[in-house]
Formats: structure tokens, C-alpha cells, sequence
């Protein structure tokens, strides 16, 4: 499938939702992935299983607080820099680029560098969300190390990385981040197309056109939107999409700690001000609670979206006063595996609570 | 000439006097340089002025908050793998290695790395005492590019970068000591024999063994050693010595911020106690000031000693009770000149205050 402009829009408005409140404010990566795209052509997009077992896959993004982004503004150059580095400095050439995450930037960063260098990306990524850290990735989960990693900064600075896990990886390039304005672009996880097949979550770039494109045909209120939603996850990786809430933002603090947007929002329903969600944020919606009773949690996905037209908002976006409404879907099978869990349950961001799937809840 | 553990005592005693408070603490460094000198046999010193033009020189040592030393040990391997990464990354051989400056901890890697690696040191260093940062060193005032640089951690977790200015490498570094534990070993700002030649401050490493010596020679309080002291720097590159005050560290307080022991001291007169000189710590001592009053100030030197032996006490080890000496000696007059001060006056450190020579005080 060749990726073009057409499908840009949905591409967006999908993975912003599919982000969970993560994954980077997408306005000016769109914006760049259009530039991109006009100016170099269109990009293959392959399925996992085109790749041969022995092709040479690495994963790219960006890493830092995503407040950051809306104000030191990402570049086409901050996106191939390193892909070309990372070619030089390995020797090999890449048979295709892949996604940390899906996201607003994150899922645009991939194709920004595909359509510069001719490289095919990957309809998958490796969250089937976006989480906040590397080790939380399925390629890392499934044992594929960190490095060579190559990351760049906005001022065109690369840092090469030989790191024996990701964990200390995630350390090590979070306060480069930190030190680099905030937010820095890197080329990771290289492996080999049996390794990729075996870690992916499979389609989601593809997906995320399908669902940007039934919330863009089915614009309107949350309780509208809803049994399209409900169709289109029906048949897909993901599990059941319930409506948590439709309600007014009373309370929405973050602030930037060890790298990361930490914090939290409070939504109270329209319809009774005593039905109040509460959400804990590190980069994307994590938990969401009423009156102490677990409603969500990651790895299931928690989406704030626009009350009236269900355009999802970024946690960088979400503001007191806005009228939103909070859905909750189902995360995919793999990340409800005792080997994922121990990455992304509730504890691995120091929640004191157990992970019950949204299901059950 | 050959160094040897005959001259490490001494070394290490003038050393420390030289890094005034910073530069790590020699202990662990010192047991790591005998056991590295008697295993792998003498290190060649060499002057500056026997490097060929084109000679390939690479500055290494510790970078991070000294404090951390004391308790995440250093080790022969972290001074000898980055070594063996740059010359592999960059495909060159190197014909020396040099300090970043004179300390404890600073003057001993090159001198473990040189050991098991058979490359010669330079008699020289980046600094002629020691400074907390990277673009306080010579060479970097002389426009020595910092790059490409590989740091080592404790794992053995290598990092290469490519960064365009030494002030922005300092930041990156600062950043992966911090998520590494607190201390890394970098091999940086490689140059040509004539670059280094331009910008050593020449002699310090054999001028310590001298100090050394001296101090050791002398054992006896502040007052009965200040004669020695002004003699053997009065034929040095130094300037004048000075006691500024025999007494008791009543106050001492230093927190880790950003990479850095910041904090102060202040020290009693055994004779007055209405004399009080306050300290300013980051890393080492920079200024020395008596009721307001400027006693001394970077780029000169501040050093701490202990009152009854005159061996000096790192800013680590000052502790609350102690009876101390505190002499100031000026700096080399490198550090008088407008660039170098660009780099390395009080306002560089966020002191609102001018640089006055300690001669003019």
C-alpha cells in the first residue's frame, strides 16, 4: 500500500485517539509529513509478513515530554538525520523503518524519514498505543536490544548508544532529552524481520486510517459516536469500546518531571456533578477512577475526546472548561500477557493497584 | 620520563593540592593506578613540546559530582574501555593521552589508561587546577571541538557523541553522569599535537610530583609550611601563596544539583572567632570572601588543607570540626587572559562579581 496525503487526515485523527493522550501534539509533524510526502512522493507501507527473516528493521520517534513539542518545533531534518547516520554508522541499509508507538508525532516521524530516504516503513507499531518508556515496547519485551541507537537533537547533535537493556537505555537517552531542550528524535531497536514479526502489534497504521475515518464521517457527541466506534473495534486487535463519562474538565495540572508530563485531570459529568473521573497522566491517561473505584487502566486504552465532534485531545491540549468525553478500549491480547504485564501493568508506573482488564471491570 | 609507583604518593598529595576541592577523591584512584603501574609496568610522560605537529591527542577522565565516587567506585576497566572504543570508532591510533585537569581522581585516569594501553601522557593538563566544567578546559577556550567523544559508564554502556560546541557537550555529558549513577569516564576533545601545544597549561603533572614533595617533606601546621609553599611555587607557573586563615570548619553543606556538589563551608579563626571566611563550593572552591569582603576567587585558587599536616582536603571529605588551613595561590596567568576568563570567571559560575587577581586583593 502506497501512504499519500490523502489519507493523512485519518491517519491523524485514528492514532491521536489510538495514542491515548500521548505520542506527541501531531500539528506541525502533519504538517511536515505533508511537506515530506509533496515533496518526495509516497511511501510504501508494508504488512509485517512481507518482510524476509532476515531483513534489517529499526524503530524510530521521538522521546521527551510532549508539552515540549509545542514549542521546539520538530523538523524533516531532525527525522532523516539519523536514519542516514544510523546506515553509515551500522554499515547496513535498513529494509524498512517501524514505529516506537502510535501517536500524533510518533506515527508521523517514520514516515517523515520513509519518504526522504526511499525506506519502506511497517503498518504496525510497538504499543499499539503510546506508553511513555522504551522498555515498554514490544520489541523490548520480546528480548531485542536497545542497540546501536543513534539520537539527534534539534540542533543536529547525534548520540550513539551501545546500552546492554533497554531500561537503562530508557535512562540514558530520557536525560539526553532533558538536556537537549526536552525532546530529541532516536533511531533504536534494531532487528531483523523475524524478530519484528514476532513483536509487532500488527495494522495499527492501517487502523488508524480506518478510525480516523469513521470519526471524521460520524462527527458528532460522544453518545453518538459511540456504537461506530463500538463497530469499527469490534473487528480489530482491540478489545470492548465503552463511553466512561461526558463532562466538563474541572481540574488539569501537569507539570514536567525526570522527563516526563506527570499529573493528573478531573472530568464531571453534565449530568451529575457528584460523577466525577479522575485521570493520572504520565505523557498519556493511565488510570482513570470514580470516587475510588477503578474505571480503566493502562495497558488498556483511556481516550479524552472532544464532547461535540469526538476529535481526541492530546494530555499537552487538555484544558480546564473543555467539554470532553472519555472512552475506554480494550488493549490488544499481546500486552494482557503475564511477559507484558511485567512492563505495563499499573505497578511498572507506581500505581498501587493490579491490573483487571476493562472487560471485567 | 617514566612514571612509576615511586612518584605516585607525591603525585597524588600536589595533585590534590592543585585541584582545589574538586577533581575526585584520589583513594580508590590511587590503589586502581598502582595495581594497573605494577601490572602493565611504567607509563612514558612526555613534555608537550616532543608531540609531533600532527600528532593524535585525546583528553579522558571523570566526569560527574565528585561525592558519587566516594561510594559508586571507579575501576581500571572504565579508564581502559574508552579508550580502545575511540581509537577502534575513530580508525586512529593515539600518540598521547592527556587530562582534562589536575585532581585526585583526574590526574590518575590517564595514567591507568596510559599503563594498560602503552600510550604515553602528556606532562600538562586542560586546567592547571581543576573546574566542574568541560568548556572551562583549555583546550575548549583554544576552540578544540569536543567531538567525537565516547563515555563509559559502570556497566560498560559506551556512548559516542557528535556535538558541535563543548557547552552543549558539557550539558549531554552532565546529563548521561546523572542517569548513569552519577559518574561516567569520557575520552573527548581529541586535537593535534599542535592544537594541544596552543592550549595545555604545560608541566602541572610533574609540578605536582614536586608539590608533592614538598608537602610531604614539610609535614607540619599551615604557618610552618607557607615558606616552603611560596618557595616551590615561586619558580612554578603559579602565582603568589597565601594563608587566608588558620581555624575550625564550623558550617559545611553540599546537595548534588544538577551533576554537581553545590554548597558551601565556612571556617572559624583558631585566634579570632569574629574572623569567619565563607567558602563557595561547585565542585571545588571558588570563592573565598571574609565578612563580605573578597579574600580570593576562580580562576585562582582556593585550596583546603588539613591545619596540622597541610595535606589537602577534597570538598567531599571537608567535614564540620575539622582544623583547617586555607591557602589561595594565584592561578597560571593563562586564566588572566579575556578569553580565558570569558570562560572561567566568577560570573561564570552565577556570581555577581568581577575577578580580581589575587596579587591585587
Amino acid at each position: 500500500m502506497q501512504l499519500t496525503n490523502e489519507q493523512l487526515d485519518d491517519l491523524v485523527l485514528g492514532a491521536v485517539f489510538l495514542a491515548t493522550g500521548g505520542g506527541g501534539d501531531p500539528f506541525v509533524p502533519q504538517l511536515l509529513t505533508a511537506q515530506a510526502l509533496k515533496r518526495f512522493g509516497s511511501v510504501k507501507m508494508i504488512q509485517p509478513d512481507e518482510l524476509a527473516n532476515d531483513a534489517f528493521v529499526a524503530c524510530i520517534g521521538g522521546v521527551g515530554a510532549p508539552t515540549v513539542s509545542l514549542e521546539l518545533l520538530p523538523s524533516i531534518a531532525e527525522s532523516v538525520a539519523p536514519v542516514k547516520a544510523f546506515e553509515q554508522q551500522t554499515g547496513k541499509k535498513l529494509d524498512a523503518l517501524v514505529s516506537f508507538e502510535i501517536g500524533g508525532a510518533n506515527s508521523l516521524v517514520p514516515i517523515i524519514a520513509a519518504a526522504a530516504t526511499g525506506i519502506p516503513i511497517v503498518d504496525g507499531d510497538g504499543m499499539g498505543r503510546a506508553l511513555p518508556e522504551a522498555q515498554m515496547m514490544t520489541y523490548a519485551i520480546e528480548g531485542v536490544k536497545p542497540t546501536p541507537a543513534i539520537a539527534c537533537d534539534y540542533e543536529g547533535n547525534l548520540t550513539t548508544f551501545t546500552t546492554g537493556n533497554t531500561a537503562t537505555y530508557e535512562r540514558h537517552i530520557r536525560s539526553l532529552a532533558m538536556s537537549s531542550g526536552g525532546m530529541i528524535t532516536t533511531i533504536e531497536h534494531p532487528m531483523s524481520g523475524a524478530q519484528l514479526k514476532a513483536a509487532i502489534i500488527p495494522g495499527t497504521v492501517s487502523f488508524s486510517i480506518e478510525l480516523g475515518r469513521v470519526l471524521r464521517g460520524n462527527r458528532g457527541t460522544a453518545e453518538a459516536m459511540l456504537p461506530h466506534l463500538q463497530e469499527v473495534f469490534s473487528h480489530s486487535i482491540y478489545g470492548e469500546c465503552r463511553l466512561l463519562i461526558s463532562g466538563k474538565v474541572t481540574d488539569k495540572a501537569t507539570r514536567i518531571v525526570g522527563g516526563y508530563d506527570i499529573g493528573s485531570a478531573a472530568i464531571v459529568a453534565f449530568e451529575d456533578e457528584s460523577e466525577q473521573l479522575h485521570i493520572d497522566i504520565k505523557n498519556e491517561y493511565l488510570v482513570a477512577t470514580q470516587n475510588g473505584e477503578l474505571k480503566a487502566s493502562v495497558p488498556d486504552l483511556i481516550v479524552i475526546a472532544d464532547y461535540e465532534t469526538c476529535t481526541p485531545i492530546n494530555a499537552e491540549r487538555l484544558r480546564y472548561g473543555q467539554r470532553v468525553a472519555v472512552f475506554a478500549v480494550g488493549c490488544p491480547d499481546y500486552f494482557r500477557s503475564e511477559k507484558a504485564l511485567a512492563a505495563v501493568a499499573p505497578k511498572c508506573f507506581g500505581f498501587d493497584l493490579e491490573y483487571k482488564p476493562l472487560e471485567s471491570l
